[in-house]
């Protein structure tokens, strides 16, 4: 039987510590998709498609690691896909309560749905796409938080401010 | 002596777990006012007489329950009405530090305000307004999470937007 | 309806943070009960007996609050008592956890009861039986932690180790 | 490929919480071991071997599920069954934190291994072990909180104290 | 030798809280750096130069402590002042996994830069300058939570909105 | 003025945690004092001369670091040694909770102490005494958690146990 886990995020940008979870899961499951929310709620930095592009990328070296934009429920997508494991990285207690509530949340919605949670290692486990957009904005060097490959959208977009 | 609670809240919308903290409250207190805030600043969802419209109709089976808006200071207002017990539910971590910052903030401005803190069961304890809004806005079922009540408003506000 | 509460603990011995919580109580109850719990297990500095002489001592002054001892399940003691209100203090997040955990174990026994979480005020909000323990028995100065009528037995006890 | 999990700990005795944790991880692998830790460090209610007698009447009807007790590092003990993938359970923030460190602490003895944090659903999310040998010590009620097959070994156990 | 530390924030305003940690900071090094960074994506209530000057007015009589604005990232900023120590005020738990992300971030930028953490008394352990806002905007007196020569300047502004 | 710092703690061992600890300290002040506890009611694993030893072994190439053992109340010896400045290393957020009780506690008994929290590096921020004597006392390697003067410590005592 085929295992595959939905690993789903706003990815603005796609950092190391998400690739640290990505590599993981793939030890784990034999297929991994990687699912980049619309998130405009958010208003974040990179259009959609922009955030898909990046988190191609950044997974071209993976096998069997696939990326697709979705909007609406994740819980509903997963279920079109018919995924029932959720993969989500933990970093500090802040991420585990809100992992917990919408974890709790999605069980509410389909009860068929396990989610698993994942550890980077202590070297990523600082690292958010927050952080990379702060330090970016303020022209400073994000190039070991990143992915290689992702460095020149970023780039990029900061010449487009 | 008649005991009075005042139950602050934005209440955007009313969900099950407020209902299930009110319905605690009012075993230990004689009356319970459910004062819902003006909270501008947060943009929510629904606009305020929307929002008390909710709370009223989802407290209409509970005597003794009243519904009313404020605007300004909360310490104020419960002055105003010479309430001096205040309720708070209490879920998570992350709540709960809010809730201490906020409980010494409202006794640094009345010291004769004393705050309550409840727990709802733990089927209602991880259910936020915020978890509602978003699954409704994605068009997610919600009917698990508020009161029956409550549905029509929030389906009505999905139309118009 | 008079309104009763209990107020469980170890009161190893009974600190001004405990007091602080008990004459917040009982603004908002009729009567409140200081229950202290037998406890052996975390082999505690005063007997049983030494506990409740410290806590009658400490709330001699306040009318309508009594101390007594209780051993096996608070939540049958509680139904024994027919007092369905159980008064807790919070302080700290690992306060809060363990409340939370031990709030839902005694739903589970007893769903009548209701945990009514109160919080002192910041200057009493650090003081615990075991900070004022570890001070006591490094011949520190404890008369600013605790009641003054307690003080004498904590001296007492000093003496004789 | 056949993917084994082990899932470790202390067991005294096993609960509610404990065999959800266990049929979460059996959806997601092929096979699960429960190792008993010895634990002496911890003077559990149970000797270990009664611990795992309690483990293996719980999951005697669970296919690919086994019992065994292990002594000494449960890193060795993983690395000698090559087994790759650690299963916990995620019930609060204090956990989180600890768990964090013996995650930490044991990928610096064995990087191959990887640990998977599942959450149990909410209404065994709260059931530890200590909660239940507390309530079963003062003679309260745990048969919801352990499986049915456990009961005996605890009532056993306390006519015998 | 001259040992300077800087103390960044927004300062939106500057509270008692904040002008506890400089006196602490003040007793520790020869010299403090108050830098408001321009924090335009915050959406201050106040422009950077009034948030200059409210800090200045504040600390006017504490010598060897001065003020000045910055933009861009905080480390390149203490790069060119030649400051390799930053004090970071304390106060709940959220706040310290936010400060020890950033401290980890800012370490990955220039890992000369030493973060001390400095706690507040008590007393000032829970004001924030966003609760002083919204408790001024509200029409609230803040006189107990701010310096009274930052008073005016909160006045001035009110009267504006 | 000479700046001199107290680091207190029990150092059952003393840990590369610590040393990273200890090093930072260094860097503010101009002297650090290692003040091991007796903390016989912790019934450590190493009597207090041999905690002393292995402090005094590893830190025997830092300059003006020195190694004192210490029974009593700490700010009565920091008194004493008319040291104003106690240093503490924050890793988690278990310790910053008990960090600040600790804190607050000895401010009121001398308010001239002031707490000064440093962060050790990431590769250090998830090792602690606990940890390590657990991997030890099960035959695990622990090279890599302390310092390389203070195995010998170890293993002499792993033999007589």
């Amino acid at each position: 039987m085929m295992r595959v886990a939905i690993y789903p995020g706003t990815f603005d940008p796609i950092t190391n510590g998400h690739m640290d979870v990505i590599k993981r899961a793939r030890k784990l499951f034999d297929k991994v998709l990687v699912a980049v929310a619309f998130s405009e709620e958010k208003r974040p930095m990179f259009v959609v498609q922009t955030r898909v592009e990046m988190a191609q990328a950044a997974v071209s070296d993976l096998e069997d690691v696939h990326v697709e934009a979705f909007d609406g429920l994740l819980v509903r997508f997963s279920q079109e896909k018919n995924i029932r494991v959720m993969i989500r990285g933990l970093r500090a207690v802040s991420d585990f309560e809100f992992e917990l509530q919408m974890g709790y949340a999605n069980a509410s919605l389909w009860n068929e749905i396990e989610t698993v949670y994942l550890m980077p290692s202590l070297k990523n486990a600082f690292i958010s796409s927050s952080v990379v957009r702060s330090i970016a904005k303020h022209g400073g060097n994000v190039s070991h938080l990143i992915p290689s490959s992702v460095l020149p959208f970023v780039e990029r977009k900061l010449l487009c401010m």
